[in-house]
Formats: structure tokens, C-alpha cells, sequence
């Protein structure tokens, strides 16, 4: 095999003719595959069937005698809250359970502040005129929609194996218009990576000019571990009640990637004046969540025991995907010189690709053209904009292996065309 | 029996010292009891547990291969839209389906409004800095707390057995500052009153000073019928389109008294470009609502066949307790002269009691005080003030008939009691 980076420019041109052959051998094939979301696949589905058997009333009456089947406790079934406490590692107090999204907690909650800011506000968020929110980059697109739709501009940090480069976080937030940042600190979406003791300890440490400064902390993959056991990511409630700022954070997680996508049961938790806040404010927002479905859970998932148990299941399902993934990078685009990179992650949903600068949209390109649709190229950036053309983000949960491997054939392709055209036009 | 309003003073002092004595007695046998909200009871959840026994793969899959378990379908399962549609009376492309809560819609649309305006605002509602927004009393509390929490002024207009006051109604839409009303238009809360055809009429022909007033038209208890079927009223979208208003309302419904409080599904019809608009609106907030709960309800209700035969069964269980109610008042309050009044709704889920002006809060106190805990007096008027302290909200569902037996006996002197005092004092 040969480096694309050391070749002459008529090699390069062979090589892409020869390239562009087996190209349209792939698009003569008529493939029909979407992989632009982390969707779990059917088999994943089909674990948490057995949930759907819970169906005497007796499982749906809490120990407390609370009947979930009707109105009230918008804080959550008290064993629900046990239940997400012992994933979030926090005290059930500081736990409410929600409804099916997480997202839409976080919403909520940017809303909230929004609408009328925190105890510690000076004033509500819509009256910072210029107020900005961190994204550590790439990161996941739907966190910051959410901010962008409230009028924040969203400043994007790097990310590096460790979590968000904290030197740019401690600058940033020296800026009284820097309200908050966006966090996935187990298996982060997309690279997979898992902060540090360090980052957590300088994220809860850290002065901020805004007195409402928030840490979104959405732990969606805190259980997706590909290992024998998941990470341990340092607590950053506890970190931050250390450092005396113990209503900066907010932290999320949800079934979704557990049972059922969109089905599941979410949880978010903070310090108990802050949760107290954020349920005063909901109480105009609904009656109650779906206790019942909080239940469902509780009687099929038991404990944390239960939960890692089960994710042992997801596991066998999906790691033989992520494996499909590495070999086609491994065997098919490191033999031509270092032309991309990819992360390894121990757990989470995705694999994050990075081409060389300008070649990720035309990558993404040459798949869609060919059948195979990704995630959209630079949609782990701020408005969708990543600044090298970079990153392309692969999910490899839904498809099947044999699928997976073709559309990996085809990524692999695409990525040495790209890299190709790019290195011929400069 | 004899009439308190043509009593003399010294009769009605002996009068009241009989009545105390009754009530002591009822304070020995320490009732504990909670009628503060509509809640069905137990024997009415029962009737949905079937539901529960759907658990095959193949019924969350949809007609066009969805698969309800996974991701996406902000709109809802086609099917589920279609129910709703049929009970609603508009067509699926009017209607999305969404989670447990028909309030928390509710709240989404006025929080749209606040933050961003609709299609034909000219600015945000936040920006109209005197915002109000009509009240039909009495009416329902978490509806006015909903535009309270967003800081509209709550201007109350009265109810009678026709729906709201339109000649008040349509003073204040002269108004641009008003941006709303609120509308339970069949079987309404607290009185029962279903909207004649003309409030319908007038509702969407009126012109309005601001160009983005909206009706939210709660048809909560649409098919919650006593007499052999719902009583129908005019559809408000139809209306609305015919007079050139189509974006003016915004309808909801809800299972949460059909099948489970807390554990329903809930649902929104409006134009198509309204609806649009919404959709584009919640696309930040979520990513889709829970469609197996929209699976499940399809399967067990199928549909307004279905929910119609399902809504007797629910009447045979309460049907008999809001009988019970009008027996007691009208066997131990009306042979004491024209002391109080009350409605006899032909479906929902209350019976509104008016007492002499004045009279509303002490009775309530003197229920709480032996043990009977009733929606507190004044609750079903904005900010919980009700002008002439007449208003009682009954809600007969939850207790067994035994024990709405006895808590209307407690009622009914407490009315009693409340009205000699108010006599003697005047």
C-alpha cells in the first residue's frame, strides 16, 4: 500500500480513476442506509420487551402506597428517584424524575432561565443581551440547538481526551454574559471520551463572573460502557458543593439508550435548592409525569445491579458493530499514510472520524450519493459549521453488521477519494 | 322545613346552635377525606388496565412500518392522529399527538407566544408589556396559572349556560393587549356548561385588535358524557376558518380521564399552518413524544367507537355519585329556601355550588375543619379570588358513594351553618 501524503501527483491520479471505479461499482449496488442518528437497532429494542409484561395493578402501587396511575408527584415515583439516584451517584432528594426526554429537561431548564434566571440571578437570561453558551466541540448538535434557539451565541472549546480544553473554559468564563455550558462527560457524543478527575475538578473550582453560571451535565451514556465495568466519571455535584457552588450544576440522564428511544423514563438532579426551584417552576407546566412508566422501569430495570446488568446486553449486541467499524478504519484508510483519525471509545454510541481539513463534507457527499446517509458533516459544531471541514460522526448501533460493513466499505472509499481530490487540488 | 331568608333572627340563632350540634357530631367521627381535585378512582382505573396486557413487538409497529419504539415522529403515530382526529372532529393533518400532558401543550404554546410570537404577531407577546388575557369564571385554576406564570394580567368574564359572556368577550378583544382566551367548551370546569352554537360563532367571528389572538380551546371532557351520547358542540376550527380566522384557535384534548391520569396521551389540533408552526417550534424541545404510549392507546381504544363504549363504563361507576351529590343538596339545602345553587351538568367532571354571597370560604372551612378536604373556595377564579366568595367546586369521582355520602352530609350543613351565620351577622 501507499501514502497518499508522499505520493506524486500522476500517481494520485491513478489512483483516484481506480478509486472512483469501485465507486461506481458501490452505487450500481443501490444501497438504502441512514446512519445519521444514534438509533438503537431492532435487536436492542426487542431487550426491554419483557417490560411491556408489567401489568397487574399491584406494580404499579409504590411502597408508599402511592398509586401511579393517577394525578400527582411531579418529583417522580420515590423508587424511580432511588432508582436514578443510584445511577447518578447522588442522594434521591436531589433527584427528580420526568417524562421520556431529557432534552426536553433541558430545555426546560434553558428556559427557565430564560424566562426568569435562577436563585442566584441578577436578572433573567433574556435580559443579558449578549449571552453566550459553551460548547465543547465536536459535541452533540441537539444540546446546542437548544441554546441557539434561545438567542445564545454558542462559543465552541475544543475537546481533547480528557474533556473540554479548560484553559479556554476559565477564560471564557471571565465574561458576566457566559451563562452555562454543555457537557457529555461519559463517552462524550461523538468522540466517546470521558473527562478527567482534573476537568471535573476545575469545572466545579472555577470562577465565574456570572453568579448563574450552570453546568449542563447530560450523562446520557453513563452506563454504556464497552468494558467490563463503566467509567467513573467524578461527581460533579459533589465536586462543585466542595468548592461551595453546589447550584452550578445539573445533571440528566434518561432510558432512552437503556429500554425503549423516545419510551424511556428521564432524570435530572441538582443541588436540593436548586431542585426545589426548578419543581416550583414546573408545577404551572403539567400535572405530573408518567408515573407509571416510571414504574414499568423500576419493576423491569430493579437497580443500578439491574441496569448494568442489562447494559451487558446492549453490549453484546452493539460492540461487534463498533469492532466492524475500527477494522474498516484500521484496514482501509490507515495503510494510506495519516490521512484520517478516529476515536476508540470504551463506551457510548458513536465513533468520531476526523478526515483531513476540507474532506468531511465531500466525504459524507460521496456516501449519500452512494445510498449511505451519515450525520451531516460539521453538525457536531455550532450552527453546523465546523471550521476544518473535519469531523464526521459514526453511529453504528442501527444498521446490521453485514450492513454495517458495506456502508463502511463505502465510508472507507469515499474518505481515500476525498483525501485524493484534496491532496490533487492544492 | 322552613325558609332561613324569612327567618327571624332569634329562630335562626336556635337554628344555628342545632346545626353546631350536628356538626360537632360530625367532627367525632373523624373523617379524613380528599375532594380537592378531579381525580377518577380506583374501580375508573381499573378499566383501563387491559391496555396494559398489549406487549407484542408487532402492536407497536404502525401501518406504514413505523416502529413506535424508536425515535422520531415528533408529530405522532399516524394512527394515534387519527383517533385523535376522529374525536376532535378535524382532520389528522390538523392534529399532532403528544405526551401525558395536554397542560404542558398548553404551556408550550402560551411559552411560544411569549417567547417568540406566531405567524401573525408582530412582535412576541413578551414585548407586550400589559399583557391580558380572558378568563372565563369560573373556570380552571392550572389553566389561568398557566398565562399568570407568563405574566399576562387574568380578566375575568362570566360563564353562564351558554359558554363566556360574549358581549364582555368581544369589548375586551377590542383591546390589543389581550392575546387570548381560555375555553373548556363542552362540559366545562367547574359548572358543567356546555358552549351554545352562537358563543361558537361569535368566538370565531369577532374581529380582535390583536392580529395573534388565540383561543385555546380545552375540549377536556368532550366525550365525558352522562346522558345516552356527548352533547356536540360546534366545531371552533371550522368556524374560525369560515370567518377567515383559521390560526385563531388552537384545540387540546387528552385520554387523562379516559384511561389514565398522569398516564394518558394528550393532543393538539390546529390549521395546518399553525400547526407547522408549532411542530418547527418544538423540534428544539424534544425529539419525539412517547408513541408507544400513542401504540398502546390505539390498540386498546381504536377508535371513537371505541372511546364512546369505553365512556359508558365510566359513567355507570360515577354517574351514580354525581346523583348522589344532587340528591343531598337537594334534599338537605333547597327546602331551606333560595340559600344556594347549583348546576346539573349532562357530563364532565364537576358540579359547581353557589352559596349565598360570602358564604363559599367558610363552608369549605368548616368541611376542612371535620375532615373533608374541598378544592379550596375561590379556586376556580384568577389568582384564587372569587369577587362574591360564592363559588364551591365539587368533584364527585374519587371517593366510593359511602363516603360522598357522608361527605356531602358534612357539605350541606357546612352550607347550612356558613348561611345562618351570614344571616345573623347582617
Amino acid at each position: 500500500m501507499t501514502n497518499y501524503l508522499t505520493m506524486e501527483k500522476q500517481q494520485l491520479t491513478q489512483e483516484l480513476a481506480a478509486l472512483q471505479e469501485q465507486y461506481q461499482a458501490f452505487q450500481a449496488q443501490g444501497l438504502k442506509l441512514d446512519m445519521s442518528r444514534g438509533k438503537p437497532c431492532k435487536e436492542q429494542l426487542d431487550l426491554s420487551m419483557d417490560m411491556l409484561k408489567i401489568n397487574q395493578v399491584e406494580d404499579y402501587i409504590g411502597d408508599t402506597g402511592i398509586d401511579s396511575r393517577n394525578y400527582g408527584y411531579l418529583e417522580g415515583m420515590p423508587e424511580a428517584r432511588r432508582l436514578f439516584a443510584q445511577i447518578m451517584g447522588v442522594s434521591p432528594e436531589e433527584v427528580m424524575v420526568g417524562g421520556n426526554s431529557s432534552l426536553n429537561l433541558m430545555f426546560n431548564i434553558v428556559s427557565l432561565g430564560f424566562r426568569y434566571g435562577f436563585p442566584e440571578s441578577e436578572k433573567p437570561w433574556r435580559d443579558c443581551e449578549k449571552r453566550k453558551f459553551i460548547c465543547p466541540v465536536p459535541g452533540y448538535d441537539r444540546h446546542f440547538r437548544v441554546t441557539e434557539y434561545f438567542g445564545f451565541e454558542l462559543v465552541a472549546v475544543d475537546m481533547s481526551e480528557t474533556g473540554p480544553d479548560m484553559d479556554q473554559v476559565e477564560k471564557l468564563v471571565q465574561d458576566p454574559a457566559v451563562k452555562g455550558i454543555w457537557c457529555v462527560p461519559t463517552y462524550s457524543n461523538p468522540d466517546g471520551y470521558c473527562y478527567s478527575d482534573q476537568t471535573v475538578r476545575r469545572l466545579a473550582a472555577m470562577k465565574t463572573a456570572a453568579s448563574d453560571f450552570k453546568i449542563f451535565w447530560d450523562d446520557a451514556y453513563v452506563v454504556h460502557f464497552f468494558g467490563e465495568k463503566p467509567d467513573k466519571v467524578l461527581n460533579i455535584l459533589d465536586e462543585c458543593r466542595r468548592c461551595g457552588n453546589e447550584n452550578r450544576p445539573v445533571m440528566f440522564c434518561s432510558t432512552s439508550k437503556i429500554t425503549f428511544p423516545g419510551a424511556g423514563v428521564s432524570s435530572m438532579a441538582a443541588s436540593k435548592e436548586m431542585l426545589d426551584y426548578i419543581l416550583k417552576n414546573m408545577f404551572p407546566m403539567t400535572i405530573s409525569f408518567d408515573k407509571m412508566n416510571q414504574m414499568r422501569h423500576v419493576r423491569f430495570l430493579k437497580d443500578l445491579d439491574g441496569v448494568v446488568a442489562h447494559m451487558k446486553k446492549h453490549r453484546a449486541i452493539i460492540l461487534p458493530k463498533f469492532e466492524t467499524v475500527l477494522k474498516a478504519l484500521d484496514e482501509q484508510v490507515a495503510p494510506y499514510g495519516e490521512i484520517a483519525r478516529w476515536t476508540r471509545p470504551r463506551g457510548g454510541y458513536f465513533i468520531s472520524l476526523y478526515t483531513m481539513p476540507g474532506c468531511a463534507k465531500r466525504t459524507v457527499q460521496l456516501c449519500k450519493d452512494a445510498g449511505v446517509v451519515l450525520t451531516g458533516a460539521g453538525a457536531a459544531y455550532p450552527y453546523g459549521k465546523d471550521p476544518h471541514d473535519s469531523n464526521i460522526r459514526i453511529a453504528p448501533t442501527y444498521p446490521t453488521v453485514e450492513e454495517l460493513q458495506k456502508a463502511m466499505d463505502l465510508l472507507c472509499l469515499s474518505v481515500r477519494i476525498a483525501t485524493v481530490e484534496k491532496l490533487l487540488a492544492q
